[in-house]
């Protein structure tokens, strides 16, 4: 029998400019996924869910309709397919949610990367990372109805990560300056990713759009020469801001607080209902996210998490493996 | 008196994927612009422009319906203004134009940002480079009727520009890396830009203006780490290309025969008829520019004249100063 868990962590998709092409990884909170080994002697393979927690009961355990198992059951088609492995096993699930579900936090993706790192840690990580992308894209799939890919990348690769484009599936890892720090807020409320995106209209104005792509590269730009002031000025969304922000009550008293208290930037995270703000320090960071959480208690009478993160995050890693003998 | 010679390269504005946001300047061709300034005695100023040639006697000497002039005029009221000069001086403009015009290598924003670095020299340099840019647009706006900056910053500020805003004007240089090389090649026929703006939507579907700003993203990535690999693949344009392509005979088969020879990727300069061409080394941008050449003759009987340039550029610089005893 062998056991790996591994763990990855909450992220940001859109990033305010970047809708649909860019994401970060926090370095928590993030959900851990045991996966059991067991190997049998006839040729079938078998993937159950065995446990999830954390949850509030709320998730599947049919493994066709749970993130991190059509994830896993993606993956080792793939594998069979390929005949890089023999139809001699059985894998069990154990999952432990530690981000809220429809948050804008990257939820479903949290859960699909540590699947994945797991199993291919187990099976002598037989692809690269960033191969692994395309698996989870399959979990999103599942979540929301769309193959997007801006949660996923930084799940399993850390730090920012730029989708070039889609078909082909083109990465971009971005570093993240060292000292700019997330503040992440969820208020207590629910924002189904697939009604966030039913709002978006399906054509936009070109001037719009022009003023979306100067921001994504100045974004980018300002994140490769940590210029904190481009990334500050780049955080700005005509394209999904303005139609999402009512779907969040008091969101523009809440996104001005934590501007006032020194925030480069703060945008709606995902598709909601969290928030993200950028800072310079993590000091600044916390002050934004107490301004926050008060604001929305006194605004909306909403209650509210918070958590600061560094952003150069390592992503999806593997934090802990047991070999034992055989027992069957 | 005294006499200033400016001097200020071709620019492409858009760079396939960044359509009115991204423009790099080439280090020649180039037009140059001689300021001549006599005091007087008399509290009254005067702009003239006293030659032009180059331009097969199309160019209008009028100082306010030619772009340098203009340009020079928004200039020198903006001194007087702001009380930083006195209004007791004759300006005569002797303009030498070495760009082909309505061409889409930046003729219009050459002269403005010629005559500009030699005016702002002439006065102590009163203004960063940077600031010169605002006046620049308005010859612009005379010469296509919108105040698009994607020539000017690069035709002033050399390299690569991205036009982060318009509003407020937010300009950010990108070095070029070193060995990178354009081939821009000029079919001899004439696209006014006014008609290759008026050819575009007004609003552009969501999933198109994605694919552009991923591009944008990735193209700023790929100049400032130097990776000619996602340079290349990020010179896509869904926005502009498609609508103006038509304009241009025989476009995709030269399009083709570019990167058929090793360029990296290739698109229309601005708003065309020009085409531009990235290569790894200049013995491929010459041989993409042949190919080109070739490709017009044979298949759309053009003939075309090119330039190979290194894009780390200068921008406009003050070629000579000459100061002698007024004669007056």
């Amino acid at each position: 029998m062998n056991k790996v868990i591994g763990y990855a962590p909450a992220t940001v998709g859109n990033v305010a400019c970047g809708f649909d092409v860019l994401g970060f990884a926090l370095t928590q909170p993030g959900d851990k996924v045991t996966i059991t080994y067991i190997e049998k002697d006839v040729p079938t393979y078998e993937i159950n869910i065995n446990s999830i927690v954390g949850d509030g009961g709320v998730l599947p355990k049919d493994t066709n309709r749970n993130t991190a198992g059509i994830t896993l059951a993606k993956f080792l088609d793939n594998l069979l397919e390929n005949k890089l492995i023999h139809p001699h096993f059985q894998i069990s699930i154990d999952l432990e949610k530690n981000l809220p579900l429809s948050s804008g936090m990257g939820s479903s993706a949290s859960s699909a990367a540590a699947a994945l790192i797991a199993v291919n840690h187990l099976f002598n990580n037989i692809y690269p990372k960033k191969e692994l992308v395309q698996f989870a894209m399959e979990g999103e799939y599942l979540a929301c109805g769309s193959y997007h890919a801006d949660n996923v990348s930084p799940a399993i690769l850390g730090n920012f990560v730029l989708i070039r484009s889609y078909d082909p599936l083109d990465l971009i890892e971005i570093p993240s300056p060292t000292n700019l720090y997330a503040t992440l807020i969820h208020p207590h409320l629910e924002v189904k990713t697939a009604d966030a995106r039913s709002i978006l209209k399906d054509q936009i104005a070109l001037k719009d759009a022009v003023k979306q792509w100067g921001n994504v590269g100045a974004l980018v730009n300002g994140l490769l020469t940590q210029n904190m002031g481009v990334i500050g000025r780049s955080l700005e969304d005509f394209v999904a801001e303005p139609y999402r922000a009512p779907l969040i009550p008091s969101f523009y008293d809440v996104k001005h607080a934590a501007k006032d208290l020194g925030a480069l930037g703060c945008s709606i995270a995902g598709s909601g209902p969290s928030l993200f703000a950028f800072s310079e320090s993590e000091q600044i960071a916390k002050n934004v996210g107490l301004a926050m959480k008060e604001v929305f208690k006194t605004k909306a009478g909403l209650n509210a998490d918070f958590w600061i993160s560094k952003l150069d995050s390592p992503g999806a890693n593997v934090i802990s493996e047991h070999n034992t003998v055989a027992s069957n």
